[in-house]
């Protein structure tokens, strides 16, 4: 099957620049150093090219992440970076445990979450702790009192997690890093207590952002770096672009004002603002459609061809598509190559909750 | 199952709030007079639920849509209200035409729609015109010789199509109704060359946000008022907000500040903004959470607790979802009511492309 063959609107990985940003990762996290969030891709097709280089423990956000990394046999060791305070909701990965189908830790940040765990016969946890950003995680002085009190509730604390969202977007690298720096401090201490309180010495955390200026944790929890987006790309970090929405132009403005592809707010994650086509000035998303114009005078691409549409957030545009097509290389002209070789489909199977 | 039984997040609708704004609408525009619109719920359980109201013809914005709802048994009359110019594309549409399992009419903006629409075998359509939203639809003085072109590659012409997209969300109701007399004027005009031209006398377009102030249309294409969302609902409309995301809170910030509750990006289009929860101040949404605190000295609900997120737009957040859960009534209290009974369950069954 070629590129021109996919219908549209259809999520188009590029083979080159995932196995680069692979590369590159591993490079400076090999192995156990990495455990890859699958909450960016969600699919377990993805997932078992990162255990080929190496990867063996994933993050997940959701429980039906874990249970269908469980079983598609990706199952050595996930972690639930999340918050589940509902012993109904978690009892499958207990059962994963129970039966030595998966190696299942969750995160826990308070009474709730450590009884909730320890109902659904989960065996293992880290402490999450809020290193700056006002989501999950328990205050940091707190953290060496509930690995007591998990481990009171008979349970075993793998050690500390701490989630630097707050800075791992910020453009500037300096700043970044020194807002790490910050968060990575309150981690660390953090850690050292969970540790003096009978925690293990796994220190997890980190993202895409911050992979190489957060030097804290003992294993980065990098998701987007496989396939990027347009705003972890304005960080100037050396992974590259490897996903966008390839769409059809249905439409032209007469007077060649405008174009109009079929990559709308239904096939694009909106929340970090409109995708990027190259070459081309973005007017709009609405539900079924994008509409461009060209810069530079270049020409409009003719009703009938074919643009990529380079998502601005990762994580959120997957998530709406069924699969991803994978070719050797999107191109970056307008309209893209038709005779691409699409060598490849991963199914996006961890979707939903 | 009561509303406290569903996984979250959970994407539910209030029954007493869809059949009240289906029965509003219905007084206004009855039986063949709207054409709703489907890519707002993407669900055929909910299109046969208007099919009882007594609209027969709907609208859809995507292939799937029409052969969805042409196998769902509610194929009378779908308008494909978008233009596809790829004839391998509509073929599968062609195909309900030539065994009469549907009545399909599709939008034509040009000559390439023109001639795919002719080489997919279908035999009806609208001529699309555009009138004031740089998006499909051909130049208004252009739609009798588009009427012509249709009808010499043997197609029918069943009328004309106009949507003021662009005027329909705006919050003042003079403002909005001038603009849609305005654009409705031009869509008037090329009706008239349509008709001229040997054309049929429907005239389709129009919005939730117009249904009080579009005297132009033969029939409605609206969608989003069978359930609204928090824009729509800003208009001061007579519609009521009937659907929302359930989500549990999973996490608290300690010093009473803030709560975190799983319902996130992943659940909620975010293209209009940040979603509502009732007494509450929104403060983010990231992937999987959302960040709140309330308003006015109310206590934050507990860990476990469930709380009703508004999403801000109702297409794209349905379209995240598998199904809607249908309850009797959505409480407005933090937390909801889990007692509620689940009356039925809509699969979203028209999703993707």
């Amino acid at each position: 099957m070629r590129l021109g063959d996919l219908q549209t609107p259809a999520l188009v990985a590029d083979r080159q620049g995932f196995d680069a940003n692979v590369a590159t990762m591993a490079a400076r996290w090999p192995g156990a150093a990495l455990r890859p969030h699958v909450k960016a891709f969600k699919s377990t097709a993805l997932a078992a090219e990162l255990v080929a280089a190496g990867h063996h423990a994933f993050c997940a956000a959701t429980v039906r992440e874990v249970l269908g990394m469980a079983a598609a046999g990706l199952g050595a060791d996930l972690l639930l970076a999340n918050e589940v305070p509902d012993p109904a909701r978690l009892a499958p990965l207990g059962e994963l445990v129970r039966t030595g189908a998966a190696r299942v830790t969750v995160a826990v940040d308070g009474p709730e979450t450590i009884a909730a765990a320890a109902a659904a016969g989960l065996r293992e946890v880290f402490v999450d702790v809020n290193v700056g950003m006002p989501r999950c995680g328990c205050a940091p002085d707190r953290a060496g009192a509930l690995a007591t009190a998990a481990q009171q509730a008979g349970l075993t604390v793998r050690g500390t997690m701490g989630y630097e969202g707050h800075v791992v977007g910020i453009v500037d690298r300096d700043e970044r890093a020194a807002g790490a720096g910050t968060a990575m401090r309150l981690l660390a201490d953090a850690h050292a207590a969970v540790q003096a309180a009978g925690g293990g010495a796994i220190c997890t955390g980190g993202g895409t952002g911050t992979w190489d200026c957060n030097d804290t944790v003992t294993e980065l929890q990098a998701g987007s770096y496989v396939l990027m987006d347009t705003a972890y790309d304005a960080l100037g970090l050396p992974f590259v672009p490897a996903v966008a929405v390839v769409g059809t132009v249905v439409s032209r403005d007469v007077g060649g004002g405008y174009a109009v592809a079929d990559v709308g707010l239904k096939a694009l994650a909106m929340d970090h603002g409109n995708p990027t086509i190259d070459g081309a000035a973005v007017w709009f998303c609405s539900d079924e459609h994008v509409t461009f114009s060209m810069r530079d005078g270049r020409p409009l691409p003719p009703v009938g061809g074919r643009v990529a549409v380079w998502p601005a957030h990762l994580d959120p545009t997957i998530a709406k598509h069924e699969r991803i097509h994978v070719v050797d290389r999107i191109g970056r002209d307008v309209p893209v190559d038709l005779d691409a070789d699409v060598l490849t489909t991963w199914p996006v199977d961890l979707r939903h909750w």
